[in-house]
């Protein structure tokens, strides 16, 4: 079976998917449920159906677009990944892993390949966190691992809810509903670039995943005394935001004194307020990832940024409430898909890499319920969530024709 | 001559105008040229032509509102304070200025006193920097220590021009012609709370400011590198809010290693970009804001904060740009004035106290260019801009009353 990938128009439909932004070109924002979310969706749903295949969503708007197999009463073979993006980002993120998935079943169609099983596209719903300051909604509330009635009622930083946001961009029906029972896929394998630098350095086109990261945030509030610049002397001040900047480095201090460098420490948000120049900030909001290959010694990082609140906020005398958004165990790729990705590597002499993955994703979440692993490409520099986040056309095409080798051999069993 | 302040009318006026906000009560958010703002304004206006006062405005929204006196042709005696009001703020910071002023002239023309002088009550445009990012812009003006077409183009958070929002407001005409000549007036004396502790700690009514503190901002701009918070590894990072909170607690330990109480430093603003959990910070802008009653001392402060700025810099390889908005001189008040208020409070039997203002306020620039000099009323717990900011019907109206008996001796000259 020769697979034709049309690299042509995989990059044309990467970039009209990019172009679809809350902010001009070259920034690629995408918050969820977003009228730019909900536009990109219409535009994969119709290349989808386009495509033949059998379109559903589920009441998160996760979205489920299937090439029926041969033998239809099979648990189907899931590959995708996720469309919205973060402020500011760039535009291969997530997309690579859907419309090259897309391009995998048109090019195994175009090469006559019947699959055995069903294949399914999935289109993840919020995978990144922006909005309801937590990643991967759509994929955890699949597996079961989000609450249905604490998801719905989780709000963004204006007060909407997950339900009324939802809603408001069509999709309706209970949570409760989105749940898949164990079994529902035979196989899961995500498509993604790496976000990271080491494929492009050592110049292989194909890294497969062997395992997540484990993934930990927090939201630390700080509330302290305000008043005015001018008039509180220095030592009768409880400045909010004095206790926030010690703690942010105790975040960085704890990560790089972790023992590997595989321990990252991020304070992304931060929010001072009232956050006028005349004024003592009274209150301040942090968000912190913190992320290990280990879990233990993540779980360890993630105590001394408490040790560290409790000190600030004792020493300062402002109080400091810390709490856990999320904290999911690292995941280990299932050895067959990964023995099936690294043969199709091989079917194509296309050098691999066996790597982890740093950065989560929705297949974190997917090798609950389904056996899964991760194909990576290459991105220029490592750098992702930034509007310069490149992949070229030819690591992309790489990507999506072992994505779809493997999907044909694992359909066929 | 028996000066009788009507307590009630001048609270139930403060609560109205503090009712005027951008957010619901108890908060008084008042930022200049807003729907607010200009209400305010127009409330204002009409209680000082209720009055029998002639008011006029000049292009950038200062509001002068004129008893006539019996010789129009001498310099008239000025009062006044501001009207608009940081984010999250109180009630009384410049208020009880605009309308004890305005009480306390009602209160000569009831007892029957007829100026010699006209006494002309002001109300100054955006005293507070938050919206254009410097204070006293309408004193500024007056005084001519800010050039006007620099002034005109300074744009807000959303990169709409002082020209534009004014023009918008309703306030048209050059913004070269608010500047007043020396001499315009004879004397100005501006009523305040006090926006510290001392007086209400002392059990004083009356504060005679003899100096207000030397104010001084800058805007700090930190350009660090992005990236996702999985993947970049912590020793690749050029993390912009790290720096940032390096600088700010350089800021905090400056000021408090000044060798005087009276050193105070601020970073009351702290934005982060793109500001996603996810997101290593590329970017943060903070204002900073340093006072001192020592000019020398203040800069001293100002030029160990430079020092930082490029010490982190450089050890974390960010950029780190900082721009001085003001450094203003301190300003000693005119010792014939506060002869005057010392009398007037001998006159009324109240005791005082000598103090100098660590806040700035409109008369620091009006004192450029007319002898000046402020009273300050307690405010309780030294509590300002916060929404419990506080001072009693009975300190307001002793205010009023030292205010209008000085500004009748003042207007008698």
């Amino acid at each position: 079976m020769k697979i034709d990938i049309d690299r042509a128009r995989l990059t044309e439909e990467l970039d009209a998917l990019g172009a679809i932004s809350q902010e001009p070109s070259p920034v690629t924002t995408r918050v969820v449920f977003t009228e730019a979310d909900v536009e990109a969706r219409t535009y994969v749903k119709k290349l989808c159906r386009d495509a033949g295949l059998e379109v559903r969503e589920d009441p998160v708007g996760n979205t489920f677009a299937r090439w029926v197999g041969e033998n239809p009463g099979l648990p189907p073979v899931g590959t995708g990944s996720h469309i919205d993006a973060i402020p500011n980002a760039g535009r291969f993120d997530g997309t690579v892993g859907v419309l090259g998935g897309l391009e995998g079943i048109r090019a195994l169609a175009r090469a006559g390949y019947k699959p055995r099983r069903s294949i399914e596209l999935l289109i993840f719903t919020s995978e990144e966190p922006t909005r309801f300051g937590i990643g991967c909604l759509g994929s955890r509330l699949l597996s079961g691992l989000l609450d249905p009635d604490a998801a719905g009622a989780r709000t963004d930083s204006d007060g909407v809810t997950l339900d009324d946001a939802r809603w408001a961009a069509g999709f309706e029906g209970p949570l409760a509903a989105v749940r898949l029972p164990t079994g529902y896929y035979s196989a899961f394998v995500e498509l993604h670039i790496e976000q990271g630098p080491i494929l492009e350095r050592r110049n292989v086109p194909i890294g497969v995943v062997t395992a997540i990261a484990a993934p930990a945030s927090l939201k630390i509030s700080i509330v302290g005394e305000g008043g005015h610049a001018g008039a509180v002397l220095m030592p009768d001040r409880h400045d909010a935001f004095l206790a926030a900047a010690e703690i942010a480095l105790a975040v960085e201090r704890s990560a790089r004194s972790s023992g590997s460098s595989d321990t990252v420490g991020t304070v992304g948000v931060c929010q001072v307020f009232p956050g006028a120049v005349n004024s003592v900030p009274s209150r301040v909001r942090m968000e912190v990832d913190v992320r290990d290959t280990d879990e233990a010694r993540r779980d360890s990082v993630l105590r001394q940024i408490e040790q560290a609140c409790e000190e600030v906020a004792s020493r300062r005398s402002v109080e400091a409430k810390l709490e856990l958004i999320n904290a999911d165990p690292p995941t280990h790729c299932d050895p067959h898909i990964v023995d099936t990705l690294i043969e199709a590597c091989g079917a194509h002499n296309l050098a691999l890499e066996r790597m982890i993955s740093r950065a989560y994703h929705d297949s974190l979440f997917m090798s609950r319920i389904v056996p899964t692993a991760m194909l990576f490409i290459p991105c220029q520099g490592g750098v992702s969530h930034r509007p310069d986040e490149y992949a070229s056309p030819e690591w992309i095409a790489q990507g999506a024709l072992i994505l779809a080798e493997a999907l044909a051999r694992l359909a066929s069993e």
